[in-house]
């Protein structure tokens, strides 16, 4: 009797937790974030000016540097408590001259390919660089061929980003090896120059750039890189089946300077109860030089900004120290997040949560978190709250570069996980621009960020040891 | 003790009910779909030469009629058991030359604005319109205000959109009897003509048209009635307050002729079990002729003509008859889908469940249901199915205009909802074309139909009084 009487207790107490119960307090004032984001959002406009006025944010860029004083002043008008620069030294890599490339199947017989080299590649020699080809479908390939197939030739690595996988960001996790380290990989066989395939899972024009790496591969020995758009990929991979001999021509101007000053852009509101634990929000101020970087990461900044704002706007005063963190140099380097994390190392500042906006300005879907299970139980109890705002998605999983120094056994991280079919048409190309982005789906990205913050500086995280008082 | 047990099997049988269990036949059926979908979908390339070589299919049009042909064309290549097209008797509404409209805040001194006539209305005289304008923020207070202050003057309906509603169809919905009925109205209190704030969240340039009543009013009381770009009736609204008597001028040449022979088109797979019960899914052929209606209704056009493709291209044969059918003229009749509730009533055809997309070719979020809750729960155990699609909105609600005349006691209507944030970007204005159209939002849409439409014709409704056999 007592046993059947402990299930069901049991049951009911389980049945009790998976009831969708809200918190009418909370659910006031997530409407209230909503609402004031949507009818008086900042986003758009503060990304207007970053987009349009600055443009693309390359790391030790003239541009980057006006994104760290704008944004700066930005924060500075909105009263928060403490508004600072962080200095930090970054890479300063250089596109220089546009590159140009052409496929050439017969002597006199050309064909111009769009390519861009990729961040951190060197130069071809001055007058270009022209070989042979051979395609591969990923760097496993290489070693495959061997060295009698790939000496003297360029690489070219082909494999798309797979199209039937529903989070496009699993499409280009499963590619973007061959941008990364192919040229690396390459190098060690012979090869003299490396063209990858566009991270794009559209049909077009216009290649994307992104990091890469020469590892420890001496100077001396590093070849060039660069990205070919997704036509004109296809269109070489065809050639190639026709005519195996045929030649590539690409012509880059690219150049390594010594390390540049820059900064991250860090503002603050003062907790009431617990100044010394930090919860911060961020995405990072520079970009690629290609469009203005708009989706990346323009947006994520503009978003982190506006969690404060709307904070001071509904009059809510956190309990926890809420700090919004631009961060310099994720693209090519992870200065800044390196930067930060070290500080607070150094300061012991206690980091109770760090959320990172970092995947583009479109409608938002919910949360990715890297936690524990307790954490992250508490987190799918606020799920309900958010079903009126059409954010569902809460899962395990990864969450941002530039906060994921950060990372110990007590610090909750998470990335928020906006819609994702249009992200790779846009990303590190020329077509990350402000027109691409809609000024309800940012605002509606701010207010998603916004109200799980409240949620975390009113209830805590499960590893921080401070109770915290409601 | 007995009363416990039956308490602890309740609750087992209801934590059983609510644990998310997916049949794994049906699990690979919807990766099948959505793969197929994913890497080789139709519904884009159909709507390239519907929207780039057709263009905008307003009611009578050439352009309807070449779309009536070529939708058929091809259903008759998917190699279904029957194609045909329906007759159907259509208005047919002419917005002739182009729009012209100023502001004339002294004489001579005017700035122009950007109008449309709205469907429906009559042109003005010749030589234009010109008068007073009294602005309203609706239709409520035409009775305030009454004759003495509206007699002679064109009203200026300027009630906004509201921008906090999550779902812009909702802040549609509040405000779009401004245009459907606010000629109608003014005209009883003596207005000459009306100039109606567009349907848009955006502040930008485009007027957006959409349809209009006039009701019983005789002919010769109807009014000319044109939509204003947001962008512009913000100006107007801030002349009139600097300029209560300044004259708005619009001249339009919009005619109506008789009605016109037109067609639904129909195309059909057998169903294996129950040649007589029907599952059809549909978009609206018709558009807008400012735009090219891709989103409106290109795209829920080409996905439901996917839906049988799919359905074929992974070797599915429905257990019940499933039909597309592309409905011609709901944007200004609703002709098409009366037709066919008509012919389906006449000829006892059994429709158990109707699904229409009519939202915009934006991510799938999921679907409205306008069913009982038998039924309802029915769909909501399906739910776990769609979670590796994102695809988490199951509601009760509207389902689409064209298949409401199905509406009885047994039949399930449902409606696709995409994301809505972008959709009154570009409803009924000249930017709802191709290039606002992301391929594979686009092909994801089909795919959650298809899913959606093989779980109806798997299990039947509650409401069909055949049990389905699996």
């Amino acid at each position: 009797m007592i046993r059947i009487a402990l299930i069901c207790i049991c049951l009911l107490f389980t049945a009790e937790s998976f009831s969708q119960k809200v918190n009418k307090e909370d659910s006031i004032t997530l409407r209230k974030i909503f609402d004031t984001a949507l009818l008086n959002g900042q986003s758009y406009n503060w990304l207007d000016h970053l987009s349009n006025n600055i443009g693309g944010r390359l790391s030790g860029s003239i541009q980057a540097e006006k994104a760290v004083n704008y944004t700066k002043e930005e924060l500075d008008k909105l009263g928060l408590d403490k508004v600072w620069l962080q200095p930090v030294m970054v890479p300063k890599w250089t596109r220089g001259r546009a590159e140009y490339a052409y496929i050439e199947t017969a002597p006199g017989i050309t064909s111009i390919a769009n390519v861009c080299a990729l961040g951190g590649s060197v130069s071809t020699p001055a007058a270009g660089l022209k070989a042979e080809v051979v395609e591969v479908q990923g760097i496993e390939d290489l070693e495959k061929l061997g060295r009698d197939k790939i000496e003297g030739k360029i690489v070219f690595f082909n494999r798309p980003m797979q199209a039937n996988l529903i989070s496009t960001f699993s499409s280009y996790g499963g590619c973007v090896d061959q941008r990364y380290s192919g040229a690396m990989e390459a190098a060690k066989y012979g090869a003299v120059g490396v063209v990858v395939r566009s991270m794009n899972l559209r049909m077009d024009d216009l290649p994307h750039t992104g990091s890469m790496t020469y590892g420890d591969t001496p100077a001396s020995k590093r070849i060039p890189a660069c990205a070919i758009s997704t036509n004109d990929a296809e269109y070489l991979s065809t050639a190639l089946k026709l005519k195996p001999d045929l030649n590539f021509y690409f012509k880059q101007n690219c150049k390594v300077y010594p390390d540049v000053q820059s900064y991250n852009v860090i503002g603050e509101i003062t907790g009431s109860q617990y100044p010394n634990k930090y919860i911060i929000v961020g995405g990072h101020l520079d970009s690629w030089d290609l469009g203005d970087g708009s989706h990346d990461d323009g947006a994520g900044c503009v978003q982190s900004m506006e969690v404060l704002r709307l904070f001071k706007e509904i009059n809510y005063r956190p309990r926890h120290t809420i700090r919004v963190v631009l961060f310099m140099n994720e693209e090519n380097g992870l200065r800044g997040g390196r930067k930060y994390a070290e500080e607070a190392k150094l300061k012991q500042e206690e980091h109770i949560f760090a959320l990172e906006s970092d995947a583009g300005g479109f409608t938002p879907r919910g949360f990715s978190f890297d936690t524990d299970e307790a954490n992250f139980q508490q987190v799918l109890s606020w799920k309900p709250l958010f079903k009126p705002y059409l954010i569902h998605y809460f899962e395990k999983g990864g969450s941002g570069a530039d906060i994921g120094p950060l990372k110990d056994e007590k610090i909750v991280l998470a990335g928020l996980r906006p819609d994702s079919q249009r992200y790779f048409d846009h990303h590190h190309a020329a077509n990350d621009t402000f027109d691409a982005v809609n000024k309800r789906e940012l605002e509606l990205g701010g207010a998603t960020m916004t109200s799980l913050i409240y949620l975390f500086d009113k209830y805590g995280t499960k590893t921080s040891l401070t109770e915290v008082k409601n």
